[in-house]
């Protein structure tokens, strides 16, 4: 029940954008353009009808989730794969970016003081939503389906009563733009011929958009309740209808109103009854409609509309603070990404890659001023590549069952199927190929190289691991040769409590030999510590180390050196005394020489190093709140 | 032999600037400003000398070297040693910000290109310092030693050619600013009254620049030959003398030649002969000086003189960046300081105080674009206070060996000195507050507020390190407890060459129990674990936790925590198999989960950690390059 709205966020939010887009780039080609919003809300709309019924297929062959990526991955290949991942990852970056930007210039229609600090207001959102989800969501279906709920049905209704009062009522509506007109940057009239289809393939290429999130679905299958591909695929039709009706109907109410928008960027502007020149873009679609369906009786539906558009658009870009450490994880387990990323306990590395998405669409944010028609030109690219190579991943998919199904009755669903994967990735191939060629040069081609680098980095580290665990693989010819005895030493700077706590597990470990070891920077202290030392009576001999030039590695590591060149058979442990701090800022005064002692020791043969931690009454405060961070994570 | 050059770059070079500001002071007076330049170099002179002659005393005093830091915090106490601390940290950075912001001007005399990118020019040099000492220098005396001569027989040479040249063969030797009249910011006429005694007293604040660079000398006695004292006192004598011509000379033939100089920054302005404004300062007093004493007769003069005033003025850059950690690693010793900045072989640590103070002084540069004038406002203070508290601090030496000291000679010796010291102590403390009076507002203050954080900062970590000893102490009362058994754990989340050498080590130290753990996070990971176990044939158990939620730290410490529980008296030794790396990039591609469980398993009581180091081929390329880089840093 819960499982719609929390994955449907980011697929309907799209809706709120998509006809926005969809006419500012008609409004290029002069007031005639805005004629061509209806077929090309037609064609963006089955696009979504057949993307929707591809998937369902997907759904229904990987129950177990794993999208995109996972189907190009295991029918095309690893490189095809890789290429998935590399878009759907840059593909997070930008639903961030694009749902908040668009969610702030809803928020203007309430909050006029916005104005103007659209792009520091799209920053603070970010980075509220970051600071959420570093802390971890606690709900995440309880209240986030009241937003999604609301806006689905405020938005049926919406048109729902538009359409009745025009068609029945007959009532007169018209949007505040409907009395503007239009003019190209220029001033010259409408466009015509090649000029207008390469306007009217970027209005297609940027209505795409509304597309976008349709892909999430698939990755969430294992959080629908059994029969999952069941379940899911019903969610997925129900999703798509939902969305090709409030997309057409956006699109409807938006001609009926004669909603006419301009591209701030390119310098279409308005001219006014009086003849005067405007070049204020006007609020969005969706919000000119609220206020011709409802300021006039209803005025509370208006806000309740533009709250709603507003939230689910924040909604959708959490949705990608989820998903981003989701796939991240997947790709680490395939050791494209550090293996870390894939123990999900591993605060540090969830929080890094929350981080990462995080400054990624704020940069993205600043770069273009939170402006939806500019980032526009580089969404949608990576969704495409997504479609389009899962479902040829599909197709080989049936292919490869069919070779060996023998039941007719699978047989012919197999079939059908194939032939739906076959349609769908022909169209989502050639939407891809419209979308490259008419945004390539107005940033799209950011958003490939974006991609090629993502591309670049996980191959990289795929190789490396490959490499090392190839290095590290144990064969018959091993050396699996026991150690005779064991050497210890303890570094002991200090007679103090942690260094006779370091002596006293050392000698529980009844080594063969046991040296304690002092290296001494200054002239005084190589009396003082001979003298505490032979007051305690360890029973253990300290050798001091003079070191003139105040140097502690060095000479110990020599020392340690020398130890195993006399014992070449044995295996030498050296224990390291290690204060336990409370404060990142404690630790910058404490233990560093012995970090730089264990790095270095740590590129000696046959040496192990073991710290002999010394709790500290500051360190409680650290383990406390590390404990509650970890049982938050696990709880999650 | 080589000892004067090394040192007396710093305290040479600042009569390349401090003449300068004292015109440039003088010159917002009006033209009746220059002719106060004579008394005021006089007065210079003088602080310089009763200054040179306080420091001898401390030079025999305190043969160890230390300085005022030393002098100040044994006979006034901590914090007036916190004081003078803190006063030449900061001392440092403008030393570096001063003295190449004043060489790349001098280097404008010979590279006219350099106009309008001194900022630049000048962050580049205390780059280039910064990776020369980043690299360690080798020769701190042999190439070091040449400028600082030529610098010194130039300068001496130009004063004389132009004394006699004027004097015996009665040329009338006019500089290029000689017919150039000075007009103040607003046009009227000259300063009277106590106006004019402010300028007076500002110009002599700046003049005292000249001092900066002295204090450097006796905290170098240490590297001086035996005798040290004599030899290092023979050598203040020596410089100050140097000093004190140099800047008489300079001043001398600046009026002789009529140098006019303006202060661009608060408008003072030319006029010429034809009556037009000119709003660019000319060059430097010691480039109009090698231009009208050299350039009629002997051109390679000019360019000789210009680059050894540069050349010097960098080397007086480079002794900070060895001063700045020698100062530090003193400071680290009595704790004020992280303790490891004690350590000289930590090249990290050494690194960071470099860097430190590289960007400290960058960005002083960028501030104030790399106006020596601008900088000289915050300079100086820091000098005088480590003045004062030093000679104050001597006085109090002087009265305390004369409590005890019974023998006539000597005590008649000490009270000499103490008599010297009084005198130094009332000057530099009269020349301090004038100082601050005069300088406060146009730039000291934030000399003081940076001084001022530093002793806070240097306090705090002073009082958490007592804290921390106090708490580490060892009392009779003390645990000194031996644990009774070891019970080991392996980290074996693998099986391969890693995970058997921390197997082969954990058996040899021959625990009472050994316990291998595999925390699976994916299911298909449980089974493939166990037969590779099973099939080596370790005969050491191995329980696999399944963790669900792909936690591997969480699981890993309540295995440890349990069996701590179960056996309270033993203590648990966790080994963890780790990989060696060769590039910092693959640390962040391994280990980071050993890492967090090690980081965690330290607020453990009654455990200790030990990494199994495995070294990957890659490693061999880094160790060699640390081993090189510690054998560097001990030859120095
Ligand atoms: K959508
Ligand atoms: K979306
Ligand atoms: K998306
Ligand atoms: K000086
Ligand atoms: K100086
Ligand atoms: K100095």
């Amino acid at each position: 029940r819960l499982a719609l709205p929390v994955f449907a966020s980011d697929a309907l939010s799209s809706v709120a954008y998509a006809p926005d887009e969809i006419l500012i780039t008609l409004s290029l080609a002069g007031m005639a353009g805005f004629m061509f919003s209806w077929p090309i809300g037609l064609m963006v709309g089955i696009v979504v009808a057949v993307v929707v019924m591809s998937y369902r297929q997907t759904v229904y062959a990987y129950p177990n989730g794993g999208g995109d990526y996972e189907v190009a991955k295991e029918n095309l290949g690893r490189h095809a794969g890789l290429t998935v991942a590399s878009a759907l990852l840059v593909d997070y970056v930008l639903t961030v970016a694009v749902s908040v930007s668009s969610g702030v210039i809803n928020a203007k229609a309430m909050f006029p003081f916005l104005e103007g600090h659209e792009a520091w207001t799209a920053v603070g959102v970010i980075v509220l939503l970051t600071i959420v989800n570093l802390r971890g969501v606690r709900d995440s279906g309880g209240a986030f389906a009241i937003p999604t709920y609301v806006f689905m049905i405020s938005m049926l209704l919406m048109i729902f009563i538009g359409l009745f009062r025009i068609f029945v009522l007959g009532h007169e509506l018209l949007s505040e733009t409907a009395n503007l007109e239009v003019v190209r940057p220029d001033g010259s009239g409408d466009l015509v011929g090649w000029a207008l289809i390469a306007i009217l393939a970027r209005a297609f290429s940027s209505g795409c958009a509304a597309l976008t999130g349709v892909e999430a679905i698939s990755n969430g299958v294992p959080a629908f309740k059994p029969p999952k591909s069941r379940n899911a695929s019903t969610v997925l039709g129900a999703l798509g209808l939902i969305a090709i009706t409030m997309l057409l109907g956006i699109i409807a109410l938006a001609n009926l109103t004669k909603v006419h928008l301009i591209d701030e960027l390119t310098g279409t502007h308005y001219i006014n009854e009086a003849g005067e020149t405007i070049h204020t873009a006007a609020t969005t679609v969706v919000g000119q409609l609220a206020a011709v369906v409802f300021s006039d009786w209803f005025q509370p539906g208006f806000y309740i509309m533009v709250a709603a558009t507003m939230l689910i658009l924040f909604l959708a870009a959490n949705t990608a603070f989820n998903g981003f450490p989701a796939l991240a994880s997947i790709l680490a387990r395939d050791s494209y990404l550090p293996v870390q990323l894939h123990t999900r306990g591993d605060r540090l590395a969830f929080s890094n890659g929350i981080l990462m998405l995080s400054v990624a669409a704020i940069v993205l944010v600043l770069a273009f001023n939170a402006s939806v028609t500019a980032l526009i030109q580089l969404y949608v690219v990576g969704v495409f590549i997504s479609f389009t190579l899962g479902q040829i991943g599909m197709v080989r998919h049936w292919t490869g069952t069919l070779r060996t199904e023998r039941d007719p009755a699978v047989r012919r669903r197999q079939q059908r199927s194939r032939v739906i994967n076959i349609v769908g990735a022909t169209m989502t191939g050639v939407v891809l190929i419209v979308v490259l060629i008419s945004k390539f040069t107005h940033g799209a081609y950011l958003a490939l190289v974006a991609m090629g680098l993502m591309y670049v980095l996980m191959l990289g580290i795929s190789n490396h691991y490959r490499a090392v665990a190839e290095e590290v693989k144990l064969t018959p010819e091993s050396d699996r040769a026991l150690p005779s005895r064991v050497r210890a030493v303890i570094l002991a700077q200090n007679v103090n409590l942690p260094a006779i706590k370091a002596i006293a597990f050392a000698r529980a470990t009844r080594p063969t030999t046991l040296t304690a070891v002092c290296v001494a920077i200054d002239d005084d202290q190589v009396e003082t510590i001979l003298d505490e030392w032979e007051a305690e009576d360890f029973g253990i001999p300290l050798k001091v180390i003079a070191s003139p030039y105040r140097e502690v590695t060095g000479p110990f590591l020599k020392f340690v050196s020398q130890l195993r060149t006399e014992n070449p058979r044995d295996v030498v442990s050296v224990f390291i005394p290690e204060y336990v701090v409370g404060h990142w800022w404690e630790q910058v005064l404490h233990n560093q020489t012995a970090l730089m002692i264990r790095t270095r020791l740590h590129f000696m043969q046959g040496v192990m190093v073991t710290s002999v931690p010394y709790q500290l009454e500051s360190s409680d405060r650290r383990r406390d709140r590390a404990r509650t961070l970890t049982e938050n994570q696990v709880r999650r």
